[in-house]
């Protein structure tokens, strides 16, 4: 296989160096059981204490407020469980446009618990939620009832950006928990939870150039919620198993290296998207799925015209050695089209593709993939 | 830190370094989501199902009954929630020395579902289960109800050995589901499902010198049970969260290994066991807390007279640089005392430590502890 061209840096990111040489030490050297309360435990222990911190000071947060879980899902699962069990949520707000994570889990809990009820908030065709619609569903709840609004930070297909500060004064005025899914906009943009009161946040390493299999909940201390794994004690009763030490050090490691160089890998990657957003849709009939502007500046996903020379256009790329995506990886096994392009109510027949962009792509790259696409399309 | 001796294998392993190189190119080159369709996601998927299979022929099962999870309370808690809710398991026969991830979620359950009942057979005072207790309860039962028997192939704190072949055959007699916690016994033992008719078995590649953060769960084609994360369709939808390739590549090379090289480490740390035992059972007061034969050749727990000079044995092992444990490090954390050497009633105070090995254990270590022993005692 070639070096392939990777433009699909929203389902996953290629590891770090810096970051895989954090980890090695926890499996060669320092691979005690971080419960154990020998010298080799207590190393562990500490590794994953000093990554916590790190953690939790990138994003403005207590040690205390910091979970490891091992991926966004299982972080997305325990807290709106939790929201139910614990906190005795029955009215989530969520919108038809969420990762698979939140949606599929909030129709699992209102299978469960049918009292759970489930107001989606609309979405416009910018990809953008409809705030009046938002304000309504939240005027017609009963200011007492426990509610949460569950609405992701960034849309992981079509990368809308969602005014996080807005929503959360929102929520406040609601009287509503306020989660929001960051696995997208973690060490891409600032967060700070000092600053903008969110209830529940999580992220995942492997969309920040760390490990898979290791992602992380912020809890906001006010809002205790149980375990959803039971077992051991470890994260302070929340989390049972043996903790991933390697790969809690190496998220730890990555979303470090992600804030201290966001600034230029952020005026780097927005130049790629905007070269290749500008060159393509040039083209005849292509567009910006969703907000060109207001949108994340490693996603961007295009309409391309279904033509007999683009109806199998993902597909050529990839033969020309050309990663990308229709859609959010997660469903890419499962070919019902993708439910945030269907949400967005286009009135064309047309081939949607997702190029996602990391600090590792170059413009040289874009060149190629412009090509081959003129090529493709016969142009 | 000087190289300690390490001897609590039971709470973890050091990597192999053979499974640090087989996982290293799930990083650096074929860093794809195995859900992407595109070549770099190929790569991975590949990868997965050929670990998937490689795990499978191991334990004489099929592919399809193999699912990845994060570890092996995740596996436990999966199977015991799904026992519930997609078999209509409402009777669980388990003990009281089971690990913390079996008790503490049939706790859970019983506690949620007021209808599930936990039926705890006796243990005897040599770490053995009471096999005329479990066919009285079993007998209890009527023979269409569905129930499930959970006992552990290998106790993690005394090595109790269950036998699970006789055990699988009562199961069936009385129709009852067999789960059995395999954690301390796989890549150890032989495990052969197609031979030993096991409903639910689960594993740790941290316990074979595989990485922490991987487990799974081999679940008999005969007995679905759903997911227990909801989200993407990774897993065949039974495990939703991208999965953890390099980690799972990980896990099947350290059990491929594992199973190579059985009988050879056998022997070796059979020596081990053998020799600590037999020097420090000399000492006055000291004894084998569980059987001193018929138990993991891995795992010896001791009991030592209370004294003065034992009081803190373990701190000062720590000291001199031996890590040992006094019980499962999952749980060392909290000072309540070891649930397993609670069930053993014994008539004596006595200092119990727990002495692991692995096949990196040497007799001249050894030989450095049963010295330091005996010069804590001073004897």
């Amino acid at each position: 296989m070639l070096d392939p061209i990777y433009f699909d840096n929203a389902a996953t990111t290629r590891i770090d160096e810096r970051v895989i040489e954090s980890m090695l030490p926890y499996w060669t050297t320092h691979y005690g059981n971080p419960s154990s309360i020998h010298a080799l435990g207590r190393v562990a222990r500490k590794a994953i204490e000093q990554s916590r911190k790190t953690v939790a000071q990138l994003i403005g947060a207590s040690s205390a407020e910091i979970f490891f879980t091992s991926c966004g899902t299982e972080a997305s699962n325990m807290l709106l469980h939790g929201a139910v069990r614990d906190l005795g949520v029955l009215h989530f707000i969520s919108s038809p446009i969420e990762h698979h994570c939140v949606l599929h889990t909030l129709q699992h809990l209102h299978k469960q618990y049918p009292a759970v009820e489930v107001h989606n908030v609309d979405v416009l065709r910018n990809g953008h939620i409809d705030w009046i619609h938002l304000e309504q569903i939240l005027d017609s709840l009963p200011l007492d009832v426990p509610k949460l609004v569950s609405l992701m930070h960034v849309n992981n297909e079509i990368g809308s950006l969602l005014d996080i500060e807005r929503l959360a004064r929102l929520c406040q005025a609601y009287r509503a928990y306020f989660h929001t899914d960051t696995v997208q906009s973690l060490g891409f943009y600032p967060i700070d939870v000092q600053k903008t009161p969110i209830s529940f946040l999580m992220g995942s390493a492997h969309k920040f150039h760390g490990p898979k299999g290791i992602g992380f909940l912020y809890m906001n201390a006010k809002n205790p919620i149980h375990s959803l794994l039971y077992g051991g004690s470890q994260e302070r009763n929340l989390r049972a198993g043996t903790e991933n030490v390697a790969n809690i050090v190496g998220l730890a490691k990555a979303l470090q290296l992600a804030h201290e160089e966001m600034t230029q890998h952020r005026a780097h990657i927005s130049s790629l998207k905007h070269y290749l957003m500008t060159e393509l849709c040039d083209l005849e009939g292509v567009y910006v799925n969703g907000d060109a502007v207001d949108s994340h500046y490693k996603i961007l996903n295009l309409s391309f015209p279904l033509l007999p020379s683009t109806e199998l256009l993902l597909l050529q790329l990839d033969i020309h050695g050309v990663c990308a995506s229709g859609g959010s990886a997660c469903s890419s096994g499962v070919d019902v089209g993708s439910h945030v392009i269907s949400a967005l109510q286009k009135q064309d027949d047309s081939v949607n593709i997702r190029f996602s962009f990391s600090k590792y792509n170059t413009l040289a790259e874009c060149e190629v993939v412009i090509a081959r696409i003129k090529e493709i399309m016969r142009l």
